[in-house]
């Protein structure tokens, strides 16, 4: 039977900063991406996010950024990789701490915002990510955009990997992303959205933006759940999933 | 055979700032208190730090301070119980996954500055602490002040503890620290000091600062490493302690 | 004919987090006081903040806070006062200078939280707030707690001061609140809420909670932005003190 | 008579943490840029900064940079334009209160770092730092690269400017530096790189690295202050500037 994993990212709260519905998210995920306080989050909310990602059976995985709070790690930043490294090593090593603490493990990470982006071209700094992850514990897996170089350079360095497609957005005929500035990027009709996961899991392939048909691989779909509409939006495809007959479980 | 642990703040260091001589101080000593980023340290500087503590076979514990980078970590702060026990964890993991990642063990965990003076004395707080302590991993050790609060909660909760001195401190009839604001609280003679240290590992009492004498437990002995006066006399205490048939080793 | 002034805490945001409903309750209040980075606010939002305070005609003041964002500033500190001084020299400069950039007055500060609170009983801190804000702007006035510490330091070193009541909290004997942990802290009424504060300002007095009769002075009223609830109450207020004959304007 | 400024970057410590010879320096500089807090100094470092700077005459300028302590503000960050504006605002009106406490004016402003050099190429970035400018006071010059975008933006903007030429760096035929990761780009022998700000000041222009005359503006020598070399570099090219007929004064 066909299966795929629903992800999202949780725990994005600091301070009496709230962001995020996860509580309610999390009965309709499969997988949470944690922040790890460099870009969002702090220790006690972590600590809370993983009692309720246990609670719920969800995979657990880390969700490393870069040190910009205020930028909420979506702005490129020009870190040595060797920093990089360390990084990743720090954040996900704080957060297998609560899970260690919980009992429960850490199945994943998932580099955020502007390091998953520069980090699925880059294939140095994607390798400097995978040796970060390998350091703390060789089970963990990376959680990455399809075809990306992060994917591949986990499969040169030997760290298991996870392929990730987007319900909304479009793709180029090599498989990466259409950019967000170029029009057509955004899938926002959500049965099309809906219709498209459904295909890339059942087929393997995705209608690129130009027509042509692209070979992708469907682990994870990438959900959200910062608002009202985006929570509803997880509901439709966990459900539109497992009505096409496609599993609905974590990777791990 | 008596034996002695020298313990010494390391990895203080922070992006760009440069505090402490750690290369010069690590060969004399037999534990490391590693700055987890919050007071102090980056984690380029954690990484850094626990492969010099690796190369010179020091026993490596965490730092875990108060998140105040400014202050130092020297500071009072009044954060919720919760709040501190999720930063020892957070902090805690950190450093413990730069361990994991260069295949050495973290020994022990010592709270820094403000934190430390704190929980000496506030059991509730040092109860916090090593709640943080057993989630991330039963086995680690607190090393804290000889008779403090926090001696006596990690015995409660079942943290294994291992007892600190002062060899530049004046003792109270209680077996606390003389308050650094009252006359006599430094001992300024560093072969007095020296000499005191030697009669605690020895005798198992230090005599106050009111002639009195005290009980003390001297499992380890807190040296500095920031700045050349502070090197010299580590080497001359380490020597001296050799000389005296104590023999200088780790805890762990 | 007696009036009034409302201040209310704006200008929390930080980068993708929000807290309080500006937009909502600045056409209501006579004064702002904006945060200004150290525990809640970011530049880009006191630039904003500024600019709307400009458009409702509202009275602009700084609210600087302790460098604890992740405690929003609630937590007690114990800083140097040499770094306090330094630290509202710096806070206020920094919103001054978006004032300076919109071509409006910075009318007052107000001490933030924590601050506010240990200030008003500690009399030599309040004196280090008083020192910074001189140093910045002869013309600034101090906001601060009716017949508090900050009010004797200001008046002592030549700060001008405006006295601030709270509506929805009881006071003691001596004219200060009644702490949040004790019974009958918090009005909980709104109707009584009102009601005092419009005997306040007639009266120049309030019954204390042991039902002696305290002097007070009632420059301006502290009411709340964050929520649906503080926003009806701030309408309310605003209406009621009207209908009572007493003029609602800034202090400026 | 030919004059030249020589303006040093000072107030680069942090809390604890010391970089910089600023007290050795100050007597040989004409001007300063003092860290504002984001990428290097705190508010206590800032007002000892300005209070040294004063004592000895010496201009003060704020030195803004990107919020990236732990990177020294040298790393690229993709910060929106108005983020930058703002975040001009902030640090240069934090620097300026602390001028205005002394009673000293707020002469110049000069990006730090990577904000420096992405200004310098950046026609829109320069524009947003030169709008944080004009928004603070409309006197502050700017103290720029000769021949930058920051002095073309500030040209067309009316920020008055100030060109600063660099003792130790290669030019390329179009003005700009040589970048550091390409053979010959410092001029590591210290007589030719005074002798080459000699020539600069005199002539208005410099040989570039493929042997071309370009055209220069030298109001203004950076020099360093962080360590032994530096500061003799300081006090040589100050005396050698003197002994040839050219007057070392600052440009306000």
């Amino acid at each position: 039977m066909i299966s795929i994993d629903l992800n999202c990212d949780l725990g994005e709260s600091f301070g009496a900063y709230k962001i995020g519905m996860d509580e309610q998210v999390v009965p309709n995920i499969t997988s949470a991406n944690i922040a790890c306080g460099f870009h969002a989050g702090d220790p006690l909310v972590m600590k809370k996010t993983v009692a309720l990602c246990k609670k719920y059976g969800v995979g657990i995985g880390a969700h490393p950024g870069y040190p910009d709070l205020r930028g909420f790690g979506r702005r490129n930043m020009s870190l040595p990789y060797a920093e990089v490294e360390a990084d990743i090593i720090y954040q996900v090593g704080a957060l297998k701490a609560f899970c260690d603490g919980e009992g429960v493990p850490l199945i994943h990470v998932k580099p955020h915002g502007a390091l998953y982006n520069m980090a699925g071209k880059d294939y140095d700094l994607a390798m400097a990510i995978c040796r970060g992850i390998l350091a703390v514990d060789k089970s963990l897996k990376i959680l990455a955009l399809s075809g990306s170089a992060m994917i591949r350079a986990a499969q040169e360095i030997g760290v298991p990997s996870v392929s990730e497609v987007f319900a909304d957005r479009a793709y180029q005929a090599d498989g990466s992303l259409v950019p967000r500035s170029q029009p057509g990027a955004m899938i926002t009709d959500e049965d099309e959205a809906v219709k498209r996961v459904i295909d890339m899991a059942k087929t393997g392939t995705v209608t690129a933006i130009d027509g042509s048909v692209v070979a992708i691989r469907a682990d994870s779909v990438c959900v959200h759940g910062d608002g009202e509409k985006a929570l509803k939006f997880v509901e439709k495809i966990h459900k539109a999933l497992q009505d096409a007959g496609i599993e609905v479980r974590s990777f791990s």
